[in-house]
């Protein structure tokens, strides 16, 4: 097992009808007014936006707002968020919205604490030392930003979707309301689940020995995903099930399923999901599910002990040898992205097989990257070839 | 699934050669004397001692002494530690131990920063709202104490054991390193195993419906120790088998497997384990082996869902009703236990027939407790009875 360091300090409330606690922390903690960072409908349809402005009304607390925040959201509206605050009266960023609302947020906090623009952090030319404290209110579970501190954020001009880390974009308060979730579209629930159930991957499939307990829990979490995913499809409004998703989705991505691994994951399928979700604006939880098996298929032979645990821990898979259990995993894997209707190949994102160069170099820019094995660019090219 | 907050501030930094990385830290947020708290020879044996105070030494901290605290701890050593703190010149608490010795430290940490008498939280007179920093080493595993903002202590004069929780009692920072753990006396490894275990049975036999994948990381965190401890009895230089079991020590009761349970667990067992350590100064390891499986046998039939999950989860019992699954887990459990050399019966911690009723009396104290199904003074007894 490998050293680490944990730390998570975010306070999480989490249950129905939680957003008025909000109001005694803020009090408390001294906060006249809030930017708010949401979406679109969505955050009215699923009553966060009422809840929260009623709370902020009876808090007596003013605020601002950036709203129109998409997947995949972009530095253009970081920009607009800090520029809001840098004009006055704010003491904190309210996102109300899921992982790409919450990234936005913390972008937002931290580059209103910096004189440069906020892209520095992204291209490290700056590091994040301090940022405006986030109180967030979940509406969408998947991508663990509620509870961790990484945000993710694309910049059309240099047609690049990457993420920068610190300590001071943990949020200081996430109220994760499930009942919220129960108004998501299907498609959001389907590419939510692939995206929390992708982290564990990422995860578990490093190479890193780790900790057997860690992977375990992993493990674990996987199967709740593929019993509660499905479910959900059926249920959309079952309080219960969504209360397990949003478990597992703050659970898959905070950390804590990193403990005693070295590189802490591998990340390979994001990065290119990433160049995905860039060039055509591919969900992301889509992007995974297309690319997770093209990488696992043509990485597995020369590594198969991780995806032979993988076929034990979470799909019974007990006879053959490690190359056969692994690819027995894979195909399983497959099966399920099948079954809830998630993409598995490039065609069906709408990609063309003359576009699969130009994903490939904007996935690699000339890097090598990944921990179970490092892809060269030509890696990658062959990998988006299996993946169409 | 219930509602619930979650907060963890302590940072955990975890691994091989540590105990160094707590010089930056204690200087960083200046410490200038810290008081000690540790056992006894145990704690020079593992080296922990000489790397903590050799740590000290290169910043330029001093530090002070409260030693010799035993296994369940008494309150007269928190007194002194509290005296000495007030004496001047100390800064944070630095426990070097396992959870007694956290817990040593805590009560400190509490009564340093009130005028009464520290037991006074102990009897709910006062309210721990703050206390000094405490920055832990830890060489035992069991308890949770290094991540969690609980203390049990024991007052010799009113024969209680009983435990204070206060946000102000999370250490700021525990270092972890397993490898002091390889010098760990063979009972110690076992005991510490058992309360690791019956940590998760607390929870996942409280009758709460909960949450599946909590209760999934749960069973997943027992197996995993079923299959460390006896290893352990028989390689008890492994460090990555230290490692697993520190890593389950710090996850068993740290609040994370309470998440979306009502009554965060039901605890009747560790409340009798308590009185058996007051008595007679048993292992707190050793009570809980003793007294769950006779409080699961006395209760099973009437909650027999629970312990048939269990079965499931952990033994893989799959066949027969529910209550011939749960007996089937609950003899399994104990065969463990025997497995492992842990007692089984009152008679093995030297308890005679006639010192059943005090001990019953000790735990009930008049009150009706527990959360799976409340215990009436006669209910305990039966269990005692069922026990010897």
């Amino acid at each position: 097992m490998q050293n680490f360091t944990w730390y998570n300090p975010t306070r999480v409330i989490f249950g129905k009808d939680t957003v008025p606690q909000l109001a005694d922390i803020l009090k408390a903690d001294g906060v006249k007014g809030v930017l708010l960072v949401f979406g679109g409908k969505g955050t009215f349809k699923s009553g966060a936006y009422a809840q929260v402005t009623e709370m902020l009304n009876d808090a007596g607390i003013t605020f601002s707002e950036v709203n129109d925040i998409k997947s995949n959201p972009l530095v253009g509206k970081v920009r607009d968020g800090v520029a809001r605050v840098k004009a006055g009266g704010i003491d904190a960023i309210l996102p109300i919205g899921g992982g790409s609302v919450f990234d936005t947020a913390k972008a937002i906090a931290a580059g209103s604490c910096y004189n440069g623009d906020v892209w520095d952090f992204f291209t490290g030319k700056a590091k994040i030392t301090k940022a405006l404290p986030i109180y967030g209110v979940l509406t969408a579970s998947a991508s663990s930003s509620e509870v961790n501190n990484i945000a993710v954020v694309s910049n059309p001009e240099s047609e690049i979707k990457t993420s920068i880390t610190g300590n001071a974009l943990y949020p200081k308060v996430s109220v994760i309301d499930p009942s919220f979730q129960i108004t998501l579209p299907e498609k959001q629930t389907i590419y939510g689940g692939v995206d929390i159930i992708a982290h564990v991957l990422e995860r578990v499939l490093d190479g890193d020995e780790g900790s057997d307990l860690i992977d375990e829990q992993g493990y674990a979490l996987i199967r709740t995903m593929m019993r509660v995913i499905p479910e959900l499809i059926e249920n959309p409004r079952d309080y219960d099930l969504r209360a397990e998703y949003a478990m597992a989705g703050m659970m898959a991505h905070n950390g804590f399923l990193s403990l005693g691994r070295n590189a802490r994951g591998d990340f390979s399928s994001h990065r290119m999901g990433h160049s995905l979700s860039m060039l055509f604006g591919a969900a992301h939880g889509a992007t995974l599910a297309v690319v997770m098996p093209a990488w696992a298929r043509y990485l597995y032979e020369d590594n198969p002990v991780p995806f032979a645990r993988l076929g034990e821990g979470v799909f019974d898979i007990f006879d053959g040898s490690d190359e056969e259990k692994a690819l027995e995993a894979i195909e399983a894997l497959e099966d399920f992205f099948r079954d809830i209707k998630a993409p598995t190949t490039l065609r069906e994102l709408g990609v063309k097989e003359e576009d699969i160069e130009r994903i490939a170099e904007n996935a690699s820019r000339g890097q090598t990257f990944g921990v179970l094995s490092p892809l060269e660019p030509d890696d990658v090219l062959e990998i988006f070839k299996l993946a169409y």
